[in-house]
């Protein structure tokens, strides 16, 4: 986890005047820590385009407004605020699956949309990019967000973009601003304070479900802590760590919440995927007689597929959401008040000792062969280069399942759609990611079938001049189906493509196409030490080839099919 | 237009028993006449897809699910019926955008997709794919589609097929079914008898309808017929011509509705686009004295950005929605049975002249030169080779303006997004149009920016063996905005792809790189003779390079960006 990004703070309460619609909405996003924003313009954009231009917020056009919605979702999961801007219908009906991702996924991403001014409606005329009505675009994104204005007001325009982006920070979701493009450029004659609003509890409640979980804790002999991707979102990886270390409770993390404690830490036990994790951990986590779920979504992959055998009875489950103890539930606690409130209180507590084996570890490498080169031993490969820079991405199917192999180490950061599974996440999530932190070594790993979706936004990190390396796993097709729902389906083989030979159409970056142990290994090295480039790993994995993670998951999702 | 496709028939009437949901589903598509459907395949659809795969109906799996949904809208367009098959959210909420497209331009789009089985939902978990509720998808495509239906309860599930099946056809928009996946092997107890609904119109209404067009038709002096897309949609390109002829009235088309009558007619005056169209034309309809428009919309792009200035008073106004005679409407009569009628008539009539110099007509290639390739001199080489076997597929901004020059001969055809203008459309419109009719000789014109867009579906097209020839337009950018924001903008500016290296990475087709007259002409007439696979030729364009219809649109448009 970037620990070293600050949640985005709260702004400090400011008057206003003389500034424009289109001024505020810039200097507001800016106030949260917002430096760049993804987009593709279009006419009823615009002016606006041209406003933000002219700002100190830096525009990253992408090839696709769905690739834009991806970069921004992953730019937010790094820095806590994320941002998207397109124009009407043709570029916001185009987000619509990468907003519903982060949405799902909670990352606070805020779209900014144009649309016909107000001026040009007159008489219901059919404007160019209409669907059914004005209001359509809306309309759909209030399903696909936690909040949306239109800014066709002056007198409310600074208000409602303030209610907005105050609640993306505050839940964690998408937000969305339509500014008709006849309403940028218009002053409000009005002098407007903006709130500073910090999200407080209840303090008697807060005291009294501290105390009460403290009691708890105490009076645990086997306890756990089920840490999720809340305390990523909320930036509480520190106060997961003090509490841990603090009551010597160990912790196991969720597939969506992997790597929001480094899993070299002594008291990680791994990942808790119900029953199609490893058994070792499943066990231990279920014969808890007190499991923390701190910042957790009960949901299916990332918990295994209803295989969570998990007794509320012996449950703290705190998102920010909910707050339960056993049966019982406080209202008004925040998640960040109720994890540091509880990782700052003295509770004498009896260490737990952790099976023997039971820790995350990834075997040696060892010899490397001329053998064919599976993903299990490209994950052997790629793990002792895993440091405090790294940023894993990982695409759906067996990209996402043998990367949750990976130990991740000191801050390196491991970033996937664990929950909501769109594919193509993966190389427009590495452009947002390498844009929130320049720095970052990151290795994306997708399958052919995700690659083909989205892969050529690759063209924008060769046009930034990022470095990242990009593993294709190729395997002709949607391999996670092909155990899903076994039979010699067709519609499962997808045409097989020469990813290696991207960087010529790209004009930049390298390209290896590797088979073997000793291929991967040279061109993964070869790949890793070059700064200067993308480097394209298209890697020709056996037909049989698949993690034991999906093996386990084929198993217990086949019978839904 | 093609016009040997016949509208997709009524079905006749029976009886159903002792069949599945998913196997009715896909009897009711085929009896439509659709033949193949567009795709990828998730866990919450496979079981269907294991059914389309053992059924006459063709799959075509697509690389993204917003080109399926581009390929289906434009298979629509020429057979008459297109359809999508998609998983759950990560597939249903990635073809918003193609589907508000078919919306906007009434094209007959059938969209199926999967969800949760009804018995997975207990207790409301959060499921992979889930956005905020398990009818997220639903309640998006609510507001895109003309019809919708869950088929969640076998006795009602036969009956929400066809009417959703029926809407569809009848309204010329898209129409949404999902398919919960434990409903789709599941027969209904019942036994069902599915009408044969015909729409008919009011026979007193028609009548008094047709009698007053036709003394309107009569009493003019300077009549003219403006031919919209509807004409297109619902095979009326026959009666539009008998009309025409019957009666000698000019046609004028917009460009929607382009190729809607062949542009070689001697009563084809050409486009009419308001005041950013070629003068003659709009002074030709506008000094009308009766303007029959016939299936036409009034929309902006498509109209002239509401330069259109026909007085009603003087207008025949017949659409699928509203049959408007000067200022009074006529209720309850379809379009269809208005033009056949009409058509019928026998009207004496008064041929009106048509100005020297107005039928539309392309200049001759004349010398090719040395000189850098422009579009303008492009459209003269292409314009001899159309003949009754072309489909020429235009995408947004320059494409289309140039384009719209060709003058469409016989049965050739013409398809673009005209109104909706959703940059991206034209490569998977081409694989769409191609698996609608095999031996059409295609070719698609596409600027930089949406190639960029969408343009990798080109494998797919490379996977079936099909040999368009695509034609993108490089002008490093969005030119479109470059005219209509003018300025030194880097938002417009896009990274540059060597094109015509794409067949070595999709290991297929031919690709051509030219800057010059010869090397286009040479590129093309080598592409237009090669029948075994596709082409692409990389245009490089100068730098000031725009058609004079981008020069009027832009003067136009500019003032409201």
């Amino acid at each position: 986890m970037n620990r070293s990004a600050p949640s985005p703070s709260v702004p400090v309460s400011q008057t206003v005047s003389g500034v424009s619609i289109g001024q505020y909405l810039i200097r507001r996003l800016q106030e949260y820590g917002l430096e760049d924003i993804f987009g593709i313009p279009g006419d009823y954009i615009l002016s606006f385009y041209g406003m933000l231009e002219k700002s100190p917020i830096n525009v990253v056009g992408c090839t696709r407004e769905d690739c834009a919605g991806f970069a921004a979702d992953a730019y937010a999961r790094v820095k806590g605020l994320g941002a998207v801007c397109v124009t009407y219908c043709v570029g916001g009906l185009s987000i619509c699956n990468s907003i519903a991702g982060a949405y799902a996924e909670k990352s606070p991403v805020v779209i900014l949309t144009g649309s016909p001014g107000l001026r040009e409606r007159t008489n219901n005329p059919l404007l160019h990019h209409m669907v059914r009505d004005f209001n359509t675009q809306k309309d759909v994104f209030e399903k696909l967000c936690i909040a949306g204005a239109e800014l066709s007001d002056p007198v409310s325009a600074f208000r409602e973009i303030d209610r907005v982006l105050d609640a993306v920070v505050r839940f964690k979701r998408p937000g969305y601003i339509e500014l008709p493009r006849d309403m940028v450029n218009v002053i409000p004659h009005i002098s407007h304070v903006f709130p500073s609003q910090e999200n407080t509890s209840d303090p008697q409640a807060l005291s009294e479900a501290v105390g009460e979980a403290a009691q708890l804790i105490q009076n645990a002999e086997k306890p756990v802590i089920l840490a999720g991707v809340e305390l990523h979102r909320f930036h509480l990886q520190d106060e997961l760590v003090a509490l841990a270390e603090h009551t010597q409770i160990p912790v196991a993390a969720t597939v969506l919440g992997k790597s929001v404690i480094r899993e070299t830490h002594p008291l990680y036990v791994g990942l808790y995927e119900g029953a199609i994790g490893r058994e070792e951990v499943t066990r231990f986590v279920e014969e808890s007689d007190l499991v923390l779920l701190l910042g957790t979504f009960m949901t299916d992959i990332n918990m295994g597929v209803f295989t969570a055998n998990l007794d509320p009875s012996k449950c703290i489950y705190a998102t920010s959401e909910q707050l339960r103890l056993k049966h019982h539930h406080y209202h008004g606690i925040t998640l960040p008040d109720f994890v540091r409130h509880l990782a700052k209180r003295d509770i004498p507590c009896v260490k737990r000792a952790l099976p023997e084996g039971i820790r995350m570890q990834m075997p040696p490498v060892g010899d490397i062969t001329d053998q064919p080169i599976t993903t299990r031993r490209m994950m052997q490969m790629i793990n002792p280069l895993l440091d405090d820079e790294t940023v894993v991405i990982a695409d759906i199917g067996d990209s996402l399942f043998a990367a949750t192999e990976l130990v991740t180490q000191g801050r390196s950061e491991f970033l996937s759609p664990a929950y909501y599974t769109s594919m193509g996440f993966a190389v427009p999530a590495t452009l947002g990611a390498q844009t929130a932190n320049h720095k970052a070594r990151i290795v994306a790993v997708i399958g052919d079938g995700a690659f083909q979706m989205t892969g050529m936004e690759l063209s924008t990190i060769v046009r930034l001049g990022y470095d990242p390396v990009i593993i294709v796993l190729d395997n002709h097709g949607y391999g996670t189906e092909r155990w899903l729902h076994p039979g010699d389906w067709k519609y499962n083989e997808i045409h097989a493509w020469s990813y290696s030979k991207l960087p010529e159409v790209l004009r930049g970056g390298t390209g290896y196409e590797v088979s073997t142990e000793k291929e991967f290994h040279a061109a993964l090295h070869k790949a890793w030490d070059d700064r200067d480039a993308m480097s394209i790993i298209h890697v020709h994995l056996p037909d049989d080839d698949a993690s034991p993670t999906l093996h386990r998951l084929s198993h217990r999702l086949g019978a839904n099919v």
